[in-house]
């Protein structure tokens, strides 16, 4: 029988374990997540143990990445099962602050990331990843690790990350690690709990699209054929599309004025009732697939 | 004959001397400059050579802190008479980044602080704030100190950066220095190289202005005249007058709601020709004046 990890709730203490974890010679991996901890959360975990002699993982779910009529309050919160989860594996401390010691009285510093923060999830969810950046920043404080680790599901939100902690020079690296999916390809989300089974069922429509994507990008289709192919996949399963594009991948730009070995990204987004889900693919290089 | 401080020009040289001498023990104190030094900035590096054992003074002129039409083109610079300056302390590192170094290349971040950041030069100079915020945080991890020592000169600033400190938890400890003066009493400043002979004279009236206003103060003088009593002083010394105001020192709030004991300080800003200074007086608390 495993010990579980020691759940620490102030940044004080987690900073002092972490350093000297650190001072002793050992490398820190961070994994930040809002909790309801899933298979994409725990392959992140793995590569932290992989890479790192200690690993932190921090549950907070942070209000000011949620906009005014998003689901803040209903997201999922299980701590005890979250830590019974890193249990199995060998994590060893949860960081799990509130909000007074994430957000204290008066607080007024906001990070505001422009580039890469600007459009999709930025237009839509004004103020999203300025709520991310500040809480990652603020985290990044707490627990000084060599390491942190996101997921490319959020492909928007690593860009912005790395573009904060190369502009402030937050001295850790950010590694992104690939999407895991459930079976029939669906993207892991914590936001997956939300839909009924009907709508689960619809939700393959956004990796059955993002696949496709893959397959006409190597067939030489332009980027106007292939969104126009994702638009139809996601809108004959019901969902209402927020976008559907292919872009630069570490830009985000569209990709016409771009070098032909641009790496590309597909990005979709879109509601299922009140459930809101987002999915990416990167592209190989057009250049790699002609043999 | 002492040996001058090292001068490193890149964050990752600094950040390794830094964190070299605090794993031998070592406190770091860190005074961040625009160069140009004078009698204030030593004094900053006289207490952080008292409370530390070593002292890192960086030196760059911080563009996004400048308004479009404001003096960075024109503002001093002489890195080679700021180092015999600091040779002639015990100062050990001088940190002279450039803007590629501060700024990388598309870099999209700011750091916006509200509250104390959004009265006084917070109003006058649109961005000001911001900048001092994201270089400051930028400079923090380029620099790694146990201490950093601002003057409280730019009392306003001071405000802005503890808030900053404390909304990020950034792992620095704020210490806040009184301003140093001329014998006739105006503050010290770089800005004050701009002034002709005749300005010199004229600037006087902001240190006098203040004087009175704690005069009147201890007096038990309302705001409202005090606040009259500095715009006259410096209207009449031919001062284009920016603001004249007493507020509560730790928000910069209308002292009127605040309870009697709330720490109060006068603030004053203008301009003599195309030269802006500002100059503070903190009010000792009332109370304290009757005996």
């Amino acid at each position: 029988m495993t010990a579980g990890p020691s759940v620490i709730h102030t940044s004080g203490a987690i900073r002092a374990e972490v350093l000297a974890a650190q001072a002793a010679g050992r490398r820190v991996g961070f994994v930040p997540t809002m909790g309801s901890l899933h298979a994409g959360h725990t392959s992140l975990v793995e590569q932290a143990l992989a890479d790192c002699d200690d690993v932190v993982v921090s549950i907070y779910v942070n209000p000011t990445q949620f906009g005014p009529h998003e689901d803040f309050d209903r997201y999922p919160r299980n701590l005890a099962a979250d830590c019974r989860l890193l249990g199995q594996q060998r994590v060893r401390w949860v960081f799990a602050p509130d909000t007074a010691e994430m957000y204290p009285p008066g607080n007024a510093t906001r990070i505001e990331v422009a580039g890469p923060a600007e459009p999709f999830e930025g237009r839509l969810r004004p103020g999203h990843f300025s709520g991310v950046a500040t809480i990652v920043c603020r985290l990044f404080q707490a627990v000084p690790a060599d390491t942190a680790y996101f997921g490319a599901k959020d492909w928007q939100q690593t860009l912005v990350i790395k573009r904060m902690v190369r502009d402030l020079g937050l001295p850790i690296e950010v590694r992104v690690c690939p999407t895991v999916r459930e079976p029939d390809g669906l993207a892991m989300s914590s936001r997956n709990a939300y839909l009924t089974s009907e709508q689960r069922q619809q939700a393959r429509a956004f990796s059955l699209a993002l696949e496709q994507a893959h397959v006409d990008w190597q067939a030489g289709a332009s980027v106007a054929t292939i969104t126009d192919g994702m638009k139809n996949a996601l809108d004959a399963a019901g969902i209402a599309i927020d976008y559907a594009a292919v872009v630069a991948a570490e830009t985000l730009r569209p990709l016409e004025s771009l070098p032909l070995e641009t790496a590309a990204i597909a990005l979709v987004a879109g509601r299922l009732g009140q459930t809101r889900l987002i999915d990416n693919l990167p592209l190989s290089p057009r250049g790699s697939a002609t043999c």
